[in-house]
């Protein structure tokens, strides 16, 4: 039976630190919660710690002490996500996706559950040690990866919108100049963000940099600061982005409406020399 | 040794079956991965199962022979999912929400991860049974919700726009009367839904109704069935909505301007005789 119980409480504790990225959890609560000794515990938060490491799917944090706790930091290997990501290339590589005006169709892609985990597991590992206290998107197609990034750094996720909704209460609006050369606006709800707090902006696409400078812009009129910027899919060109440093998944080389050619590769993210929000 | 093996196997198992829910695993795969016999995979499995079913979480289904595989279908309890609403709509009951026109300022609460996994959880454990292909939303504040229920029964996500964008390639476009009785536009990626197949339609919200019979006209357009509708909160008024057949997770009873009441209850979710789509 002491087996048995050793299995339950390892199924039991996995699940619990699993659904719970960076939150942390009370070990004196914890061994109320399953009837078992600390000691017990501690043993099996061991053997969870190292298959963890073990498989690359990150660690387990414990502080010692009378307030001892664990917490789950969740970490994805790097080849597995190099892996991933050339099979979405491969995926998008595609002639059929090209649309008029050289754009390429990836809503698909950008709706799939395992896409929306695995890059949410990407940027949540790399931005671990950014401190930030929020996800930031701007909608529309932003959205789900920031529910993703921001469901495994275990922080609330604050959408940007377009224009200023009755739903928002009283905002900030900003205008910007995009990429297509059109004069947009952007606006965020004043309840939405305390000032002093830090943010990680986490969007589909870029090319220029213009949205992300916006989102910028943005925050610091709530005196909040962008601590690192994640995008699923760069273009090569214009080298020279208004937004420096950034990092990508994937990046879009070339869109050829004539040839009807596609490529794309791995992003800044899998530079080898690619540090925290540096390209 | 042996203890050892079994703990470190449960941990991986665990960890696979949860971040991959509704999708079958097979056995001879994960006996090779893990280097193990299938009759301990069994038996781990056996284990899995009994601690999820007694917490609530959901249960394994394994299917037997040679191409034997074993899938694991989220589950939340019923009370657990009460007492988690009753915290939201307290949360919500609070007079400074209230923004002119008599709307409820929730982005925040629609932006925490705990809320989006639970409400997630809820729905795609009321509908596992639907057949749905898809979760289908309409942007922007109910796309974080389908993102965490497309999630939990592995399918995936689609959004339809308010407008025509470049980037969906050539599209099909309704109009509708909202329940401010403005003439509105929906617009869907002919790519993004093929004939023929089944959708779950998620939304923050639902007050006539009009929004969530425009999706279902939209989708007759693609020869698509909407086999359920989840919100995540209606209003107690107008009793008589346009769509007959949903679940909210919580109703609005009440929402005062002069005397900043505000009063929120749990939805028809959670009445006794609901059964999966009704009312």
């Amino acid at each position: 039976m002491s087996k048995m119980r050793r299995s339950e409480r390892i199924v039991r504790l996995t699940q619990i630190l699993l659904e719970q990225p960076h939150r942390v959890l009370s070990l004196t609560e914890m061994a109320d919660k399953l009837s078992s000794a600390k000691s017990s515990l501690s043993e099996d938060l061991a053997i969870i710690r190292e298959v963890m490491e073990a498989e690359g799917l990150g660690t387990l944090e414990t502080q010692a002490g009378a307030a001892g706790g664990v917490r789950y930091v969740p970490g994805y290997r790097r080849d597995l996500g190099l892996r991933f990501i050339e099979g979405i290339s491969e995926t998008l590589t595609d002639g059929d996706r090209i649309l008029p005006g050289g754009f390429l169709y990836m809503s698909d892609v950008l709706g799939l559950p395992e896409v929306l985990d695995t890059a949410g597991k990407l940027f949540a590992s790399r931005f671990r040690e950014s401190g930030a206290d929020y996800v930031v998107t701007v909608e529309t197609k932003g959205i789900p990866l920031a529910v993703a990034t921001a469901r495994f750094l275990n922080v609330p996720m604050v959408v940007v919108r377009r224009d200023h909704k009755v739903t928002e209460g009283s905002a900030v609006s900003i205008n910007y100049v995009s990429g297509s050369r059109r004069i947009q606006t952007m606006s965020l709800s004043r309840r939405s963000l305390p000032q002093g707090t830090k943010v990680l902006l986490i969007d589909d696409f870029m090319k220029a940099g213009g949205t992300s400078k916006a989102v910028i812009d943005l925050m610091h009129e709530f005196h909040v600061d962008v601590v690192g910027i994640g995008v699923f899919i760069d273009t090569a060109e214009p080298q020279n982005k208004i937004v420096k440093e950034y990092l990508s998944l994937a990046t879009l080389q070339e869109v050829d409406e004539e040839t009807r050619q596609v490529k794309v590769v791995p992003g800044t993210y899998f530079e080898e020399d690619a540090s925290e929000g540096g390209r």
